[in-house]
């Protein structure tokens, strides 16, 4: 019998939307228990908000630092913590609980600027604390699945990759509407960072690229609108992209595609054969190879491999789905921060603070060709 | 702030599935804390169930008496318990439970005979604790959707269903393999009752019609199969159904159906209108009605009902999957259990004793029909 | 260089659908020209549907029996007559031009009563003339590959069968409105026989089962009923089969599920596998083998048996249809008229005289069953 | 009754794909009968392709220049010409043809190079002989009503277009197999000019994008490739779009996508409301409206504008194909030479010299802005 780890988690107030996903996340799988926060911007709001979710008063604090600080004081004071808020928000309070010696849970993109990131990243590496970035795509079993398939050279050396994240949920200016707070942050500079659809879901787009198949991204031609009157940041993008090994390919990026709900898909082409998937019905891929029928791969049966479904809870058949895939990292790091027997190889699948700094690289380099009419930029130029 | 439930556990111990689901279905909304058990059939297998799982060993039961005995009489003792044993172990302890005011989550089909089922109908009736039967499918948001639009009369006076509950997994003769817990118990009529797949999938899919629909079976002629050689139960079936309102409709329920997973779908045809649902895909229904396209119905999207969406929690376009929908059950009836305000619109949606012993005269009907040439059986008759 | 193929016509004048299906299958692979009819109930009419469609007036005859009198005379007579009539006027015209050596094309039901269809039976079977029904749906590429599969053994040893045919267009009392002629004499018990909706398309459907598995029907229990007032005719109905070798299955029809169109969809599931279609999205097929993933056929595909695709006339990805499939029954039968090399195996795949009368038998049984409240009723008791 | 046109064809002799379709086309709805031909690049091989297809050797022509000047002379004459060579063969004919007044029918792309499309327009221009090139996918009817949507303003104003055509049929070096004609020329600049996919089926992609929308393509930015070693021409492609009216967008495009075998799918979203479409179920559109369900629109159904489905030949739910919609084209061409009453409004959906010089424009620019690293090029500098 182990103990749960103890959690704390900044930001994820009333009205928030990602903070209530991380705390079923870290709940679904019975391995973390939540026992403080710093939940809103000011200690009234916090309060109310601890108030909400049943969070002992005496472990709910007016601001991170102090959190910080008293946490790591106690005995039993949280071991990890979640930090849910708004980009702008995410580099101070990660670093000063990396200080402490206390795991990081970050929501994506990194931060709000590329020099924050960079502070974050040294600090991640300074610090022994463990870091994690919750590209939470990468929890689907069939995406898993899919970057293993890869990894066995099933289909050859890959060719080409197309991306697309469309949503319509912007398609008018919902900022100015006074009862979105989503929309109203993500689409304002000072807490989104210079992006706008790109580093929201831009950012999920590539790195789920990389994450499947193993391939970086070299360089960006970026062409970025802004289709709602009056927003300052960008709601459509058409990207183009050069990868290392010679990969090409595109990913299309919207906010404004009306109809569309969490439209996220993916298809990797390789020499030998190819795969795709759809995050709207993510317990299936479809994989090709010459020669044979399409195959459509389900979650759980009888082929997937080991690696893949370790943690999946329920048989073929009986939907998992974005809550599921969320858990799955929460149910890692747990692992991780357990020093459990298969770290190592959780650790090579586990987004981090490296994937949070080539992310942030890739939404500048595509704001930095976007403005220099979609010539193309180094990501590391 | 409210306390949580005081949650307790009759099976679910090492090896079984189902109990492990609703475990994760109590904790997702974050209204329960599980706290004692009797995990399985002897006291030592229990104690390493309840290790394994982080259970507290002091409330760790070598039965179900003792464990209702022990814990009625603590101040902190269990308000519900779930009894997720095989189908022969369901009345006893609902019973034992029910008596010391104990509210129970049963799962389902209510009991392993009719007269079982009716014992426990009776003990419902006669105590003032609640009664859940866990027919999980009534959690999917677009399942109560379908309820809420079939009552509105968009789709006109119905006039035929179509339901289907298609599975491979018994294919073979996996009762036989000494690997597949499952498979051994859902075979043997001891433990499962006098129907196999009819009882298994069939009570779901019969359910579920009645459901959405808010009519009920009056009669069926089944012709029910084993085709695998030695199986003792019914393993394939074909139901004619004859309803309330001269509804008609019919039912394929199959576990040696190679290739299907869970593939239990739903059709309603009324006079101006019409419903589609499958479990595979659940964020989704299409609506037809006469003199309109094909409608797409999708999961928390803007004109969804109130009712059916009050607990989803997560954007359209996210999917949610079984989990989720198991969690509504254990969500809603914390409502209850709680008196809520809206514990009498709750209660008219939650399966209830009513429901679990219609069920069994189904799954009677079924199995007497099929031995007598498939000739019409009145369910009350 | 071959001569084309001359054909004539019974029906298929103004305001008739079928006719001008079978003129443009005809015309498709080029094997027919189509120079004398008979197309309408008067003379009259014939004249002005002849017009319409460019039919050289001087062979165009007022009544069948002049037509085939007539034709037969010639030297450039037609070698072959489509019967595209309603029902009740089948075997009058297909026996005159059976016995004047003229090939005959009928569309299905054979006939409108089992009479009729013996003596259309037995005036093939005296004759030397050839006879083609045209239960479409086997003239996709495939369907035919599936019974290829299923004759290969991959599925094993066939269990169980799921056919269903689902349309809406009848849902109110359309044979009223004085507009739709389709409605009016597939209602009409005079013309149409004693089934409605499965004399129309529960024939296709138990048809193309039976194609597919090789496997015939021995008995049905069925529930026929009349959803729309004053119809006199089914139009739903659920039905129990029994076939050879202890396969069991059930078909679903209906002509009053509002929202469908031609939803026929046929699944074959055998001891080692399974297959799936559905005429909605025709050209490809799921075929699901135990210990592989599903696999999705693809019309025109690689490994596609030579048999099947024989005339498919484009590559994969570009979608063939219901003129396409109707169109190859066209083909095969110009190929066994003209006496090709691989006439005997299109001999065994083309529906003929036994497939009529077999269906009939079908038809009939159906409605008996339904009439003695769904008893089993033997196909040739 | 109206007597049928004389077509002519040159081009699609033995081995050629597209030509059999172009003459099954042209029979679909018989206003055509096909009586001249030059098939093949010699006289003795059109000798053999006019054989195989029952041509009259009379009027099998052993080059096309003869061909025009015989057939010109004739009373019976053909007063079309379908052109269905390699790309480089399109100008000569074609223009030779319209000289001699007889209409033309051009595939697509109109020619190999830009000169030479410019003489092609020029000729069209010139002479009152009428030109039809064939972007066959404007055929279908669910494009057709997508158009009509688009018009009508229900999707308010446009603002981003997605299109991808994914093949994988030239995922090897195909053309050196010596068994594919069609890898052969395509892949060969002299014939196909100096785009490969690009040419062959992103024109067609930009085309239908154009066509639904109405608006016109200003300027490209391509990043074309060539994986297969040793190929001259494209098979890969990734371009950025920008058309009039700020509207933005992006095509894919690939003939060594594995697995892919024809899918081209078009996304338009506006303002208000956005369509999807895709060639291989193509009976079917997706149409969502703010403030609306997603929508299922299907070929034929009742709500569907009078303008689409003039010529719609079955029923809905009864799938038409590739092969429908080519043969829209031809009957809506048979029209125009008639001088139909509709005339007008036909003329304004059939592609014409305008479409095929534009589509010569894109396909130039493409190839120019990848060589010039993927710069903007406007397509009419």
């Amino acid at each position: 019998m182990v103990n749960k780890i103890k959690l704390g988690m900044v930001g994820g107030g009333t009205g928030a939307f990602i903070g209530a996903v991380h705390r079923i996340a870290a709940r679904m799988d019975d391995k973390y228990e939540f026992i403080a926060g710093c939940l809103s911007s000011t200690p009234e709001k916090s309060i109310i908000s601890a108030n909400e979710i049943n969070l002992d008063l005496n472990r709910c604090y007016p601001d991170f630092k102090t959190m910080a600080e008293e946490e790591a004081k106690r005995e039993d004071g949280i071991e990890v913590v979640s930090i849910v808020t708004p980009n702008h928000m995410h580099a101070d309070p990660a670093i000063t609980f990396l200080k402490k010696g206390i795991h990081v849970i970050c929501d994506k993109p990194m931060t709000s600027t590329l020099d924050d990131a960079l502070s974050l990243y040294r600090s991640v590496k300074e610090n022994k604390a463990l870091f994690l970035i919750t590209h939470n795509y990468t929890g689907y079993p069939l995406v898993r699945e899919m970057k293993s398939i890869v990894k066995s050279g099933e289909l050859g050396k890959i060719r080409s990759v197309r991306g697309s994240y469309l949503q319509g949920w912007l398609g008018s200016k919902e900022e100015d509407t006074g009862s979105n707070k989503q929309a109203e942050w993500r689409t304002d500079p000072k807490r989104s960072g210079i992006a706008g659809g790109v580093g929201d879901i831009g950012s999920h787009t590539l790195h789920l690229i990389e994450f499947i198949t193993g391939i970086k991204l070299l360089s960006v031609a970026a062409d970025l609108t802004t289709f709602v009157k009056g927003r300052k940041l960008d709601d459509d993008a058409s990207i183009l992209l050069r990868m290392e090994n010679g990969v090409k390919g595109s990913i299309s990026i919207s906010q404004i595609a009306i109809g569309e709900e969490n439209n996220l898909s993916i298809s990797i082409y390789g020499e030998k054969g190819s795969l795709k998937w759809s995050q709207e019905n993510p317990n299936q891929a479809e994989l090709h190879k010459v020669g044979h029928h399409k195959q459509i791969l389900t979650r759980a049966s009888f082929s997937i491999s080991k690696d893949s479904f370790a943690n999946v809870r329920i048989p073929p058949g009986h939907p998992e789905g974005y809550l599921e895939a969320f858990a799955q990292l929460y149910s890692d790091f747990a692992e991780l921060i357990r020093n459990s027997k298969n770290k190592d190889k959780i650790k090579k699948i586990l987004p981090n603070e490296e994937d949070g700094l080539h992310i942030m690289k890739f939404i500048n380099s595509c704001v930095n060709s976007s403005n220099q009419n979609s010539r193309w930029i180094n990501l590391n130029s």
